[in-house]
């Protein structure tokens, strides 16, 4: 616990806001380039962020890792999702072997895929090339009391701290948030709703598919959840065990670890924004290394991008999870740089720069 | 003029509106991969839509080839572009020497890059690679005429299909529209007002730069243009004839072509739109080919979208034409068949299907 803690805290005091004076350069030589001034809108602003993250000129994107959060959550049985429990196992073999979307969108993007069991409820013993660091085979049902402990929730950040600085040590410039856990979209909305802070209803989806009814259903639920654990909602930490997840806990580590040690974070959907809002609440200057991929059509996405004040890449009618927006959205990011490091500058080819 | 009437009138016989049986086949592979239905969003229907044009179970991308159509315009004498017709020329050379944004994008998405004089003002003799196709040295001035005879309309969309008929003889799978031309968001507002139909004030924008006074002057100057050009306006290729330019006319005559060969078309920002709706009002069965790479800052193309029920892919704030949303936009498709291909089916790894 002693090492968790240092762990954690190093993290945290090591994120440090993205350098202005870095932005500022970036932008310099974007306005020298051979376009109108802003006429590549996104790509200019993501290209200039990845500059001030990266402290060099000419970054380039050599590794590019996607991590998959797996865990279970007690709340499936109140019957808020459209899978049953067992459907993390095999989706997470499904992962293993190759057959999932993300898969075939990480194969797309020339990233790699880990999966690390976080807090499933099968021991997946002999799953070759599983990230084994399982803090609790499931987390309790909110409904009716704590998720976790709240020694656990820092144990699961923890996790998402190792696996990331594992992969930052082995040259990621690039990282890629994903999860898999059926009934996750509740801790989330669960997440949202206390950090925000915003109205249940305002933040709560049909996640894999429920129907009216069941979406009625589950906002009960949360409201309950959040009222059973009232006394325990406050800072981040603490909200996260009592109502959060431990795919949730990880992918806030993560964030948390990649901040310190300035890599590009690419957020995926619903559920992975909720990791980072953790993370957020822990640092606000964490904000300034995280790229939302997409807008998944969960509601309550929307609200807490509206809320954040936060822009994300692609809106392409996601509700998938796995990890699969942020992996579509890594090409966006490696555009940028082609165009900053690629393009000619006005006085290059002799043309005045214009408005 | 005989074997160009043929060329035109045989590429718009040969087009047929994409089967229904084979969609319907695509969306039963989707629904049974391993993911809740209609998860993958935009993705999907992409998908489908590729296999249905192709008409071929594991539809590939091979060659990705972006065109980028350069033409000047008269009208530019009015003042209605930040930049003066001279940069057309200076950013030709820029293409055929990599350096531009769209060289870029394109060498990201492993797409080659071809360039075609269609009517451009400066006669590049010594530029090595670029296509030359020139039907007029500039359009004249909209304001005060027509921009060019039927017939040089006729000859431009049909270099547009010359030129895509031998990319899909060399094996192209994806053919993406670009486009060069300084002053060209003028004429594209005129042919939008009129073809869509819409207010010149819904469908004018600030192009590259212009201020307010510049655009409250651009509008005046359009709403001229088709006034004076008014007896013209009518059927789509007078109308392009009339108020248009010459690289409208490639992008609609490639737009064709692929239609006809049952290739997929990627159609960037506004000016490519433009062309694409010429294409669309000569057959509507067009549309069916066709995807539209991004949303355009510049106003109107937003009005374009809704007017005619379409969905752009991407949505990244961009305003430079040359292609470099559609060149952007490839590797959305191409993802969308990597998911197509790739993934395991539920029976596959023993899920049931959900919801």
């Amino acid at each position: 616990m002693e090492y968790m803690f240092t762990m954690l805290e190093s993290a945290l005091n090591e994120i440090k806001p993205v350098s202005h004076a870095w932005l500022e350069k970036a932008k310099q030589r974007l306005d020298n380039l051979t376009k109108p001034r802003d006429s590549l809108g996104r790509l200019e602003e993501i290209a200039a962020r990845v500059v001030a993250i990266r402290e060099n000129e000419s970054p380039s994107i050599e590794k590019k890792d996607v991590f998959i959060f797996a865990g279970d959550h007690g709340v499936t049985s109140e019957g808020v999702s459209a899978y049953p429990q067992e459907v993390t196992g095999l989706m997470v073999r499904n992962f293993l072997a190759g057959g999932a979307a993300i898969n075939a969108l990480a194969h797309s993007a020339g990233a790699s895929v880990s999966v690390i069991d976080i807090g499933m409820m099968e021991d997946l013993e002999n799953a070759e090339g599983l990230i084994k660091k399982n803090v609790k085979r499931g987390t309790g049902n909110v409904a009716k009391g704590p998720a976790m402990t709240h020694e656990q929730a820092e144990m699961g950040i923890c996790v998402g701290i190792e696996v990331a600085e594992e992969a930052c040590k082995r040259g990621a410039s690039i990282i890629a948030t994903g999860e898999m856990g059926i009934g996750n979209t509740t801790p989330s909305s669960a997440i949202l709703s206390a950090l925000l802070p915003a109205e249940v209803i305002d933040v709560t989806g049909r996640g894999t598919g429920l129907d009216d009814e069941g979406l009625r259903h589950k906002i009960k639920v949360i409201e309950k959840a959040l009222k059973v654990n009232r006394t325990s909602l406050g800072d981040p930490i603490s909200t996260l065990a009592a109502i959060g997840g431990l795919e949730i806990a990880g992918i806030c580590g993560m964030c948390l670890a990649c901040a310190a040690r300035r890599v590009v974070v690419i957020v995926d959907g619903f559920i992975s924004s909720a990791g980072a809002l953790v993370a957020m609440r822990l640092n606000p200057a964490v904000k300034d290394y995280l790229f939302f991929s997409h807008k998944s059509v969960e509601k309550g996405h929307g609200a807490f991008f509206d809320k954040e004040g936060l822009h994300p890449i692609l809106d392409l009618g996601l509700r998938l999870g796995e990890g699969t927006g942020a992996a579509l959205a890594i090409y966006t990011i490696e555009s940028s740089l082609k165009v900053y490091n690629e393009m000619a500058t006005f006085e290059e080819v002799g043309i005045k720069p214009g408005a």
